[in-house]
């Protein structure tokens, strides 16, 4: 018989688990038997000592199957997913699944998000901001919207990988969260239990990631893509840059809001190309089109309102109100505005995407606690990209929030989080690189 | 404010935690307010990565302070206490105790031990394997106890350190019992806590016991060694062979029964040395006189049955009947004696301290949860030790179990822990080293 101390010595003693030993890791994180301090302790013991390729595979096949798996029986055509390993300002899934879903070419984009922790609220908060929109619907009415419209963004389900579920709260807290085989095997069993045949990803690296350095996103997309070969999951991934937060928005509405203005082909460049690098990349897995046509077809619904039309759709379908999607007037505005101004003239020389998290988290837009509320209003919006000019006294960025205090707070995160400096930095291209794919 | 999310990122990264950090955990651990999840994920960052003496040493003070210290006010004399790290067939404690209340030198000895988990019970369960034996008494009685005839050993108030019992009983599922500066904290904050002005340490060192090697033990030692002079506290160390089973006893009433025979100054000869050393160190530490006078006091006790007579009256004062101590006869028989006999001639090369455990364990002799029974008849009588000559069919060792299940399991495991060869080994001294005194 296994026990749990067991195998924690054998990874504290950098040696390789077999498939026996993470089966029965696995199976007592799952049905409770194992105890929460003895799971965290295998979790550091994993953080210093790493996994193999081999004890990754198998951690991730065992999380995949540990629950229900959807199939989507219902759903006659590929299924496409796209994943971020999460970043400051990221609401490309909100963007690119409306993108996919008008390019109506027979791919299905079924996308299972989290509420999240950190920073801002996760993608179903975004979603969440516009009125009545409720992202907390069952596996049959996921699947019709998803039949029906061509995509859909939910909550996922407790009963897929369940064991993924346990983990990842554990991770949270244990500071073990920025493992690469336990992010490998976390986002990758999720995929796997959703059922998806084709997977993008989006690995972010700098300051504001988990991935620091371009060696860290490579290692990790490497191995994902592995693990997705050996699961007959055609995957690629994207090394996107996030030591500046992504877009100009910071927050939940001010996200959401961004995402339209995206979908109504007059978003921010970077972001804009982004997202048509992403939806291009699903569509091209897919079997599509070349990558040059996928492109064009995921750009076009940015510019004939089908991919907004797509986003409302949605919106409707989840219990919104969609006159959000085409009036962003409508939505709430916070209590109090402030404008961070520049204390000289010069040129953005770093924006850091950890601090702008940080101050969008005090001005509310984020929570502590799972369960805890969050305020959709709350956020950030910069007027100025990385190379930017400033004038002394022109405002940088504005803020939102609930009160003077929380104002106040936020101000002193975003102060610090930005530098201007005598002359502008190297441009840096917002995808620093593609693998997984000839194109 | 310090969040324990900061604490365990810090830890990994292998800095040092500064006072305020560690104040912080200890209140956490012994107030509950740090859940044990993120405590384990600190105790594996600390195996990995360590700690300089000065967080152990404050991590030690902080421990002790966790809960009530234990002044034994009304006794008036010098307060000395020994403590092993550990190891297999180690009844050390429940000789020098008497011993040193029988040298009769107002030299007094409290003594608070563990019921433990592992091979063998704790010496609580030793102690208890005679009949009517209760030591789970009140800090009034133990400190009566003491005053009264010089010696006591009973069960460790809960009130003492109570930090430190939450993270032993945590060191022992998440293995990270055998982090030398977690031993070395753990050790000391008890002794601090209970008001010793003298402490004795006996490091194991072996593959029976935490240390394996000489260089651990001798790091461990001189850590405590540190950390007691810095308290005031005069600490002195012997290191000792715990390659093989201490003595020929392994189990809780054989045990107590070869205590009696030393006791009685017809014990194992090696044994005897070793509590000869012990107890004249604890009067030596304590000032009686100097150390070769000392040796011949508590020499002298085993020949003149005092020593005897004092562990009869710590029998009668917890309840037991002290008729056993002075007939072993008295004491239960097992259901099945099993005899182990030598497969061919030879010389005993190796008798694996961890394996004869092992073998204990399964006889019944240990526990594997707190709480749970234990057999105290059950245990091994080796008939030999390591460098005697032994015959093909001769007995080598005898086990007493309650079953024959039981007694087949334990067979499998003694028969891999003896080895026999053609030559003798080089003999090993069981005091390998003293350290903290000018003798």
């Amino acid at each position: 018989m296994l026990k749990m101390s067991d195998v924690i010595t054998k990874k504290q003693q950098g040696r390789e688990l077999d498939e026996e030993e993470i089966a029965f890791f696995v199976k007592g994180v799952t049905d409770g038997s194992i105890p929460d301090y003895q799971i965290s302790a295998l979790l550091m013991a994993i953080w210093f000592k790493g996994m193999t390729e081999e004890e990754t595979v198998m951690l991730t096949e065992y999380m995949a199957d540990s629950g229900e798996t959807a199939e989507l029986s219902s759903v006659k055509g590929k299924k496409v997913d796209k994943h971020s390993t999460g970043g400051v300002g990221d609401k490309v899934s909100l963007i690119v699944g409306p993108m996919v879903a008008a390019v109506n070419k027979g791919i299905y984009v079924p996308k299972m998000a989290g509420r999240g922790l950190g920073f801002t609220g996760g993608t179903l908060d975004k979603l969440e901001a516009c009125k009545g929109v409720n992202t907390e619907i069952s596996a049959e009415k996921f699947e019709e919207i998803v039949r029906e419209i061509g995509f859909c963004i939910a909550g996922q389900s407790k009963r897929l990988a369940p064991a993924d579920g346990v983990l990842t709260a554990l991770r949270d807290v244990t500071c073990t969260d920025n493992s690469i085989p336990l992010i490998a095997a976390s986002i990758m069993s999720k995929k796997l239990a959703s059922g998806n045949e084709c997977i993008v990803l989006d690995i972010k690296c700098g300051s504001g990631s988990f991935c620091k350095t371009m060696r860290d996103a490579e290692e990790l997309a490497r191995l994902m893509i592995r693990i997705g070969a050996r699961e007959n999951r055609k995957t690629v991934a994207l090394i996107t840059d996030m030591s500046a937060p992504l877009g100009c928005a910071v927050g939940n509405s001010v996200e959401l809001i961004e995402a339209i203005r995206v979908l109504e082909g007059r978003g921010d460049q970077e972001l804009t190309e982004l997202c048509i690098a992403v939806a291009a990349n699903m569509l091209y897995t897919a079997n599509v089109a070349d990558y040059e046509t996928c492109e064009a077809l995921a750009e076009e619904t940015l510019y004939d309102g089908t991919a907004l039309d797509k986003l409302a759709e949605l919106v409707e379908r989840l219990g919104g109100d969609k006159r959000y999607i085409y009036d962003t007037n409508l939505f709430d505005e916070s209590n109090v505005t402030a404008m961070l101004v520049a204390d000289r003239s010069g040129y953005i020389t770093r924006i850091d995407a950890m601090q702008v998290g940080k101050a969008a988290s005090v001005l509310g837009a984020g929570r502590d606690k799972l369960g805890e509320e969050i305020d959709h209003s709350a956020g950030i919006i910069l007027n100025k990209h990385i190379g930017d000019r400033i004038e002394e006294g022109e405002a940088l960025a504005t803020l939102q929030a609930k009160n003077l205090d929380r104002a106040q707070a936020g101000m002193e995160y975003l102060f610090k989080a930005v530098t201007i400096g005598d002359t502008p930095p190297e441009k840096k291209n917002i995808i620093l690189k593609q693998i997984g794919a000839n194109y």
